[in-house]
């Protein structure tokens, strides 16, 4: 694990590597919606506030993991309030809430360990609201380490003077790549693609590349197999909403594409994964459909007139058959 | 050919397929940046005016040919009010400036026709303005019966029930293989991909075939492959920008890969196709690489922050193995 990325020095990641803590009684969560124009932040007081910034992509990806776990210790301190015997069951209503604000990525399983805690705090008599908060803090330096040991994998898969295409946005991880590279010495640029509709392409990962002094280039998501066929592509890594235990991926929608695209190309596609114990395989993960007006508007204008239907599944399962590569860490 | 889209009732073709006309000294000219929006019209006087209407993509497809043509009248026009004996080089001289406001369609190769009706005119003793009028506007009624012959054979194609999944906007073609498909008492219904950025998709395609009461579904050009998955797709058609006699075809940037994810499925990939005498292979296309602001700004509105390189390629190369079967109608 590099040292620039070490657990004591948490505030050298990138911003979208830690875009959401607690502030005594808030949670206060960066809104992805608004960059890269401005960093504004949500402030939130409860699991409810949590779970409506997570349904309208306020947060998002590795941002909806931090929301959740540091809801969690919301609903703790809450719980915490009430009678010894009633904490339990009033934390795991609360947590309950947290469990399913969006379908793709399995909240479920997230929040399963920290259940654990709070049963086990029970258990041993100590106070639920100190236990979760120290286990929640303890999971997310464990996932911070983890991330950043798979952004290693990554790095030493890439060359001196490679181009990495990447799509939608990893929360920090493809900075983190970049700065590895950069240790090793290593000259690495980026192709983003915009990612419609909700261009986190241009808006996040381009914005935090360009910040951290990588050179990126934004393509339109229709250019990917042109940028292909011209050479300019060494190798494509992306992220996962949701890895299945067969290696399929959920991912943001036109992932399988950029997938097929690569392998008729020969050029290397990996995924920074986190397989699920619970699911099986890719048809077994349930992709969320979200609202067409997403695609119809932009930015508060129509870009399609009135009375246009719009489907927009916010993700597609690139079957294993098509991954050169998962970049996982596994739990020791 | 359908009897309701014949030559002498061109009226009831959709506006796209009618977007420019000559309207006394004037080249009237449908703005389709204003689309859906608003139906305005660009009026032009000479070939520069023209020219500068199909740089900027006030008019495009199957417009820029109507444009061409039309402004090589003007052209004859003003020549015709020269001595006899300048009229051809400066009819020339006028037709050199429409021969390539852009580089992926062959503008060459739609006006050398028009170039050797001048000369026959000449030669001929003819006057020069009468004789192009004439000629262009046969020219343009002939292609005109041709797009129609060709949407008849992608007519034949479908089957009662089938959905066609298009890409960017074949100016008025896919209405017209709906209403010969409604002639021919099959239900169809479409997809219509955004087609980033200039979003033809959204704006064109998606508008026509609503107004022209057929069924259709505006995706996100990353959700092709997602709705291919789910069977929704019974095949594909495309228009074509140049096709290459070797049966290379390039068309609007995403082409190719929609038509690598459509084999990936085994769905059928049309192309609406006009095939160049003068081009070998889909390599002796040149590619039109577009200002990357058309990417970086949306409606005059940044969508990635300042300093981002951007790659706009207009157009890419579906290579000839990948298309099921070239919609073309021979010249007699």
């Amino acid at each position: 694990m590099s040292a620039k990325f070490n657990i004591e020095d948490q505030l050298t990641l990138p911003l979208l590597a830690r875009s959401a803590w607690l502030e005594g009684e808030e949670l206060v969560i960066l809104d992805e919606t608004r960059l890269p124009w401005e960093k504004s932040f949500l402030r939130v007081k409860d699991p409810q506030g949590a779970v409506a910034a997570i349904k309208e992509m306020k947060t998002r990806a590795f941002g909806q993991v931090l929301v959740t776990l540091y809801a969690l210790v919301l609903a703790a301190r809450q719980a915490a309030r009430l009678p010894q015997e009633e904490q339990l069951e009033a934390f795991w209503e609360q947590a309950e809430k947290l469990a399913n604000p969006r379908p793709t990525v399995d909240f479920k399983e997230l929040i399963a360990p920290v259940l654990k805690m709070a049963q086990d705090a029970q258990c041993q008599k100590k106070p639920l609201d100190k236990a979760i908060e120290a286990g929640v803090q303890g999971l997310i330096d464990f996932i911070q380490s983890r991330r950043i040991a798979r952004c290693q994998k990554a790095a030493d898969l890439i060359k001196d003077g490679d181009t990495v295409l990447t799509h939608c946005n990893v929360s920090g991880e493809m900075v983190i790549i970049g700065e590895l590279c950069r240790k090793q010495g290593k000259r690495v640029s980026f192709f983003a693609t915009e990612t419609r509709p909700y261009l986190q392409g241009a808006r996040l990962t381009a914005w935090e590349l360009k910040e951290a002094g990588f050179e990126v280039t934004l393509i339109p998501d229709n250019a990917v197999a042109k940028v292909m066929t011209e050479g300019k592509v060494s190798l494509v890594i992306v992220g996962s909403d949701r890895t299945a235990q067969n290696g399929d991926v959920a991912n943001k929608i036109g992932t399988y594409q950029i997938a097929l695209v690569a392998k008729e190309f020969g050029i290397p596609f990996y995924v920074l994964a986190q397989p699920s114990k619970r699911t099986a395989t890719g048809a077994d993960i349930p992709i969320e459909e979200r609202d067409p007006r997403e695609v119809l508007f932009f930015e508060g204008q129509r870009i399609a007139p009135e009375g246009i239907d719009a489907y927009y599944p916010g993700f597609d399962v690139t079957p294993k058959e098509l991954i050169s590569g998962h970049l996982v860490v596994e739990r020791n």
